[in-house]
């Protein structure tokens, strides 16, 4: 069929709007067979997907299958991994630019799909080695000679989100005497909570952004720097930069080390990158950095296949399809039954939000349907004593997404009344979404269940480098395999530009009253107003 | 009018269902003017809630302040903090309970609303004191005659999430030399990556449920036990029990100390009970949790003005139901600009969603329309970077309700290109609530912004154990004048029951694997071919 094609268009759709009239009732007894649990289940490098709990059939099964095919959403997958230039918008100024986040984990063959890209991560990879290794070998030390204990990450948006999800989700597996911090937002509490228990003389700072220009990182790099300066410390012995190669950031007199991020690979995708490994290299060390790339990459590859059944990231797509734009639910919740996972949803939120939150498609006509759904999600079993009330008995239906693992990554665990902890979460996580699917009836109308609520399983062995690796990637094209098949440009976020513009005007505004200088009500009145209404006028200035 | 009548039967319902076919456009050049947004604001107990960014009228706020005069909202609340049995259903078997979590901070008056509950809280204070001050001058110490410097909180759900989001808003009021941990989820790894890096012997543990019989709990109690014992430590010198008088933990052979909750506060209503009070005690001593009992009580006193523009709770429950059941919202963004509130939603997920997640109405019966939303929601300026393309440009409109603060909490902060980040941090809060209301036109479609996504502005100086406790106070109060405003009982949680049903349905049959007993398959058919799907059943088990 077609690239480019809205949803709406595609010849699936009018069947499978008609199909979402009577979507399969889980509620009716035995339609939760076990041949239905046992048959729908997919599985690709170390997950298996379970979709059972969804209220689909084989026709919706094929339906969801001939809107895969119809919108090639493998095949621009394919082109995405050869560097086709799928960040831009027909016909309007747009990023015009490559998405290649791909490319830095495709290191394992020897004919990578896009060799150049390719060839940059390698490179940038072997300078990471090699620092590592001087950093364990003692040949890069602080002003005393001492080894560097601590990290701080210093970076916002996806210079954050991701890498810091990433890191918590492997503390466990955290090289003794490494630890990382991470300071982002441009609330100056955010740096000073981090300062307070900080041996800065033990300490990198690792400073993340592209452009080198983002407000809040360098704001951020000015206080840490401050702080440097005041305990006597060289800042250019402590300070490593992960940046674009043109950036003011690229500056060997004011970093120890650079390392590089290249325009192809936007923020939110770019946890495998230098964003990532400088980092997590430190913490982790080198080879289970290239276990996270080597679980990415085979989840890259199992995003190839065209059967949907044989593709747990398409088939994941396909269903938040099937949920968000025929059954009408808005959101979807990441429901990790994992502590280490908890900041994960909150990196999905970027990567998906901002990837898919959109409102044209990629010729800049407006998109009628509904793209890019809310994400949301608290680990389990904590959320089902915080929201899931809501889940199962509220009036909004919410299509969750399970995350789940065979076994814990500490050893530490115990047996209490028959079962260890480890079995008391898995069973929970799977009862819960054998609860949502079927509900229950009750003559006491508040403890009765409607159930027909949908949700997915995925689970591993262990959350793990590799799979750690293979979750993110398993994530990533799910969100790009829906901008396909929504047809939007998933890659640029022109979304965010009004509120900076806004923001500078306040902070102008701002300027001029330390200034004590002249103020024109008339020029943007609504700002003054509301510096006024928020109580941030001299009393001198207030009407 | 009527308590107890469904929102759709409010005579002022059909009036604002009118008025919401055509809301107050933002977009239109001068909507959003000076005069506009200084005349709506609200204040209460140290804040001020800035409305002009939503879509209302002088009309609409005639009919809101109808909606909550005809279901009696604020005589609701009074009735409440008076000791009315709130939590029931008619005609069904229900909780039968009262609702008092405001007596525990009514405490500063000679005649508490109710003086029984009061009573009994300032009981427990008294008691807290005394132990607190004996932690103080050593009269409470370890085995070895130290004194105890962390304090790990086991609790799950209110006995986590509310408490867990106070103490880091507050972190930076944290006495010297005191710590707070928590173990909340029944993950093994939660409480093994607590355990690692904790100095047992200088640990008190605070164990936290009400019935002394949730399964999270007393599994993560008896893991860190284990760890006593091991470390050759009596865990009856290190552990403080938290629980309602009648529990089983309710026992002095294992605990130091026992402090009490009551069955009229609910978990989620719970952080101004002993439930915070212990954690908050031991991490910033006694004096400056009373100060955030003092700033819940002034807003549970603002709370009871029967004027909206004088209530900032009603008011936000009032904007809350214009947007969700008039203009057709599913969710609400909650989002603070304060990097130390960043659990502040998670604890907001639980008190709005476990509490309004409902479907049937104080009646038992079936509420025709939409109750309580999804919540969700991160720190500004991070969200910004993260999932506001999908706030601005998305196809789903999400108000958003901002909270700022006008000055930052630690003294560390510094200008940069003429501002400080405290300043660029309420720039940006102001610039994200007007981008949103009014949007902007573009010739580039993909650069247009569509406008007329409602906001609200939360401010106050600072974020302060009085001002925590008046946001947390005013959080509450909304979530139950909306409760009272859909007719539902906010106060139970039924919805929990069946996932736990079904949970330990799970555990029996992996007991019986374990004792390698036979597996009769006809019993729960589904549940044995989840657990094969699921990887989790021995090899000759599997079909």
């Amino acid at each position: 069929m077609a690239w480019n094609t809205n949803l709406d268009e595609l010849p699936a759709y009018e069947k499978l709007k008609k199909l979402a009239r009577n979507p399969f009732d889980l509620t009716v007894p035995g339609a939760l067979s076990p041949e239905r649990i046992k048959g729908y289940k997919a599985g690709g490098a170390g997950f298996d997907l379970l979709f059972a709990t969804q209220r689909i059939d084989e026709a919706v099964l094929n339906g969801l299958q001939q809107l895969a095919d119809q919108s090639c959403a493998v095949d621009q997958f394919l082109a995405m991994k050869r560097g086709a230039v799928m960040n831009r918008i027909d016909g309007y100024d747009s990023e015009e630019r490559q998405v290649l986040h791909t490319a830095c984990r495709d290191i394992f063959q020897e004919t990578p799909y896009n060799a150049e890209a390719t060839g940059q991560a390698k490179e940038e990879l072997e300078k990471l080695k090699t620092f590592l290794a001087e950093l364990d070998r003692g040949g890069v030390v602080n002003e005393q000679g001492e080894s560097f204990t601590d990290y701080v990450n210093i970076g916002i948006g996806g210079s954050d989100l991701g890498p810091r999800a990433i890191y918590q989700a492997l503390s466990a597996y955290s090289l003794e005497n490494r630890r990382v911090l991470f300071i982002s937002n441009v609330d100056p509490d955010d740096a000073a909570s981090v300062l307070k228990n900080l041996d800065l003389a033990r300490t990198l700072v690792g400073v993340v952004s592209k452009s080198g220009s983002t407000l809040e990182t360098l704001t951020n790099e000015e206080i840490v720097r401050a702080a440097y300066r005041e305990a006597g410390l060289d800042p250019g012995k402590h300070f490593v930069a992960i940046t674009g190669q043109g950036s003011p950031m690229n500056n060997p007199d004011r970093y120890l080390r650079s390392f590089f991020m290249y325009d192809y690979i936007g923020g939110r995708f770019s946890a495998t990158s230098m964003v990532g490994a400088v980092m997590l290299g430190f913490a982790l060390g080198y080879d289970d950095f290239i276990k996270i790339l080597r679980g990415a990459d085979d989840m890259d590859r199992a995003a190839e296949d065209r059967d949907i059944r044989n593709n747990p990231a398409l088939l994941l797509a396909l269903l938040g399809i099937w949920n968000h734009n025929f059954l009408n639910c808005e959101t979807v919740a990441v429901l990790p039954y994992s502590q280490a996972l908890l900041r994960f949803p909150a990196h999905l939120q970027q990567c998906d939000m901002e990837s898919n939150g959109k409102s044209v498609n990629r010729q800049g006509e407006k998109i009628p349907g509904f793209t890019g759904p809310i994400v949301w999600g608290e680990p389990g079993t904590n959320g089902q004593h915080a929201f899931y009330q809501l889940l199962h008995q509220g009036t909004t239906v919410v299509p969750a997404e399970f995350i789940g693992f065979r076994q814990s990554q500490r050893e530490l665990d115990m047996q209490l009344k028959g079962t260890t902890s480890q079995e008391k979460l898995v069973a929970n996580l799977l009862a819960q979404s054998i609860a949502l699917a079927t509900g229950k009836k009750d003559d006491n109308p508040n403890r009765a269940f409607s159930g027909n609520r949908p949700s997915s399983v995925l689970l591993s062995d262990k959350l793990t480098p590799y799979s750690m690796g293979a979750l993110l990637a398993l994530y990533e094209a799910k969100i790009v395999f829906q901008g396909f098949i929504w047809n939007i440009n998933s890659f640029d976020q022109e979304g965010v530009q009004l509120g900076k513009v806004l923001a500078n005007r306040f902070l102008q505004q701002m300027n001029t009253l330390h200034q004590a200088g002249e103020i024109d009500r008339g020029k943007h009145p609504e700002n003054w107003a509301m510096l006024e209404a928020a109580g941030l006028l001299p009393h001198q200035q207030v009407d």
